[in-house]
């Protein structure tokens, strides 16, 4: 039985004092929230049906097969953003951590490679690594448009590289339009989509995430169990037990009341890409119209020893959401029996020590009137992560309703990819050329080392 | 020849308007720091003296060989915070990427895991793929305090199972107290140590960071090379030519008008570990009284996918330094020449590609009135990193001095670390017992899923 607790205690100004919240002030934001839900029902946003859909589950589990045969030792993954940070966040949480090291440990599953940057550098060395000639690499690239210039530079270079890549290429775009669609048509490389409708922060449930996913022998259908009863129990929960609702009126609130800074902090390794994954789904669709709080992922207990002294101290913009979730243990042998004071570590499992930091770092930032809340997961399996993406695209929704943005675009960025493509000389972008030129060589103060 | 270089235009009133400051604020700033910087020519910090010192260099050299005759497959770092930051910044920057993949990159050097954490599943999963009872995996324990309870507790697992282990650990510790020196003058184990005065996050530059570093044979004589010149960088430049004069002032500034969250976004995979290693060292340092700046790590061009749309069109509560290095390159391939639309990259070299983002997001994020500096560096080797830490060292420190703050230590996480002791029951601590009883026996406002 799966199970994930949330407690909001240390959010209330019984808990925290002027610092936090009066349980009328959610209410408030919550049942303006839950007329929002009802809307919803009727007209919810594609992502939600994702689950229930299933889109492309079959293409995906025959086209596994088929490349299964092939004997793959590498797969190489070019995305960036959503592209990336869903499979980094699925793999994070459900292989072995150090999967690629360890023959004996990974079976017959190929060793992966999530290229989200073109820094040559890394680049090189990871063909250092593959030796792509070796025909024993399969390669997939993402791009929601079919435009990114970083993922189609990848690709151009890795098709060269794979040499005649005959079943060894899948592309996953957009159905209609875009390069990767057009390159698909002419090389009859095998596609999958991202559905009409979900935009790439919101498609970890689509082939995006999913193909590569099964590709590694996930259950991609339990993540997609967990995300149906999460869909389901916003949809249905009145608004003081719905989490969806509840969270998001709280996030809301926190950065109305001055907390500007959301950290999410998982006691949880495994955790750790998703706290990366919440990071752009909230800055990105709700850093807009100078609003938006600004996230921060902190790593427990790594992180007591680097951010916590300014959480607890420094000054009062903080909220912090702590996860914890630990179904492994150890035992901390009695290796030096003759330290009396280490009696209360000797002998005992690591586990309660890793539990009693939570609390301890729990119980230190209320005290210090730092809100805060916690979420227990029993364990991290697909049901549960499938869960939680469910439950913070919700989230990000609610808020983009009360932000009154639009969650779904970016339009922030557009500026700076035009500029990036008229510096390498982009035709129809001659008349930005004379800006960036006065731009770039306007008197400079600079300082040599 | 080395060389880096500061752009520190950006962040000037001509740039970005109001939200930017007047050369008169920075030279009042820098002024007062000038003085401040002549006062530690003649009392410096001891971490100032560390490149002429080389601390127990040749006592690391020494313990190098000795260990080196042993064949030693794999190297286990315990540590945290100040520990670990420091060694996975120069790993992370002057080692192969995927060293512990390839043994043919690898050579004869054995492969590392910096344990950072207590997450049981992850020390389960290390446990499994370094098979500590074959005797080739030596251990590495620091803590400046010797007290450290996650790596007392780590230290005690891997003892039991390193089995007859001598010869095969190493502890870094104070000289003169702590849990860790009494276990080392038991057990017969070597010890390096830490020097007096130099905290944990200004101890890279000590065997904290060094001996791990020799012994996966980087030259520790050339990080030191680097750190000296910007020590005497700092110390002799006068303060409209001294970076460290200069960048101080405008970390203060930038927060005093506003920009309370601070950017650190390398374009440059391999400078990922160095802005982890200042988001320690700033957050810790100067995170007190209700003040100091929230440091925030990004990484270019990954994150404009993820968190430009926020800087840009979020509040404006942000400062950004870009630093960019790319000392490689490769060739973007023709492979699809049909496509008219991708001419701008066919053909071009990946690292212009790079690089025109970087210079596209700085060209973007000015306009949008978001101050920055950019940080040219020729090259990522021990020479320019040394140089780095000793530059953002030497800025925590003058920081200190402006915030009117100590910088060394870290009096806001004491009440954690208590209450997570007095919860593993360490005696003595009876009296929080009740306080912490009625603390978790408080009504909770719990939501279920």
């Amino acid at each position: 039985m799966n199970s994930i607790s949330f407690d909001i205690t240390n959010v209330l100004s019984t808990a925290v004092g002027k610092e936090g919240l009066e349980n009328t002030m959610i209410t408030s934001v919550s049942d303006k929230l839950q007329s929002y839900n009802m809307e919803l029902r009727d007209t919810p946003y594609p992502f939600m049906d994702l689950p229930s859909n299933k889109f492309q589950f079959s293409e995906m589990k025959k086209l596994c097969d088929t490349i299964n045969t092939k004997k793959i030792k590498n797969i190489v993954l070019l995305g960036i953003g959503g592209s990336s940070l869903g499979t980094e966040t699925i793999f994070n949480a459900l292989l072995h951590p150090f999967h690629n090291l360890s023959d004996a440990i990974r079976g017959h599953k190929p060793r992966y490679f999530i290229l989200d940057n073109i820094d040559p550098h890394k680049i090189n060395r990871v063909i250092e690594i593959i030796t792509p000639e070796k025909e024993d690499t399969i390669l997939i690239a993402i791009s929601k448009s079919g435009e990114t210039p970083e993922t189609i530079s990848q690709f151009m270079i890795f098709k060269e590289l794979l040499g005649n890549a005959t079943g060894r290429i899948v592309l996953i775009t957009d159905r209609d339009k875009g390069i990767l669609k057009e390159i698909a048509e002419r090389e009859g490389y095998p596609v999958l989509n991202v559905p009409d409708g979900v935009g790439g922060r919101f498609s970890v449930l689509t082939p995006v995430s999913m193909f590569p996913a099964a590709f590694m022998g996930i259950d991609i259908d339990e993540i997609m169990a967990g995300a149906k009863d999460m869909a389901q129990h916003i949809k249905e929960k009145g608004p003081v037990e719905n989490i969806g609702i509840i969270l998001s009126s709280i996030l809301y609130l926190m950065d109305k009341h001055g907390k500007n800074i959301h950290v999410m902090m998982p006691y949880c390794e495994r955790l750790s890409g998703f706290a990366d994954w919440f990071r752009q789904l909230e800055a990105e669709s709700i850093g807009k119209n100078m609003q938006g709080p600004t996230p921060l992922k902190s790593i427990g207990v790594t992180d007591q020893h680097s951010q916590l002294q300014l959480y607890i101290d420094g000054p009062k913009d903080k909220f912090i959401t702590l996860i914890y979730s630990a179904d492994d243990d150890r035992l901390i042998s009695n290796a030096f029996p003759y330290i009396e004071s280490i009696d209360y570590l000797a002998g005992k499992n690591l586990r309660d020590l890793f539990y009693a930091e939570f609390l301890g770092t729990t119980l230190s930032i209320t005290e210090s009137k730092t809100p805060n809340i916690t979420i227990l997961i029993d364990k991290i399996n697909g049901y549960n992560l499938g869960a939680l993406f469910m439950l913070y695209e919700m989230v990000i929704a609610f808020l983009g309703y009360l932000y009154e943005v639009n969650p779904f675009d970016q339009p922030g960025v557009e500026l700076g990819k035009t500029y990036t493509k008229a510096i390498m000389g982009k035709k129809g972008l001659e008349d930005k050329h004379e800006t960036i030129k006065t731009k770039l060589s306007t008197s400079k103060t600079i300082i040599r080392f």
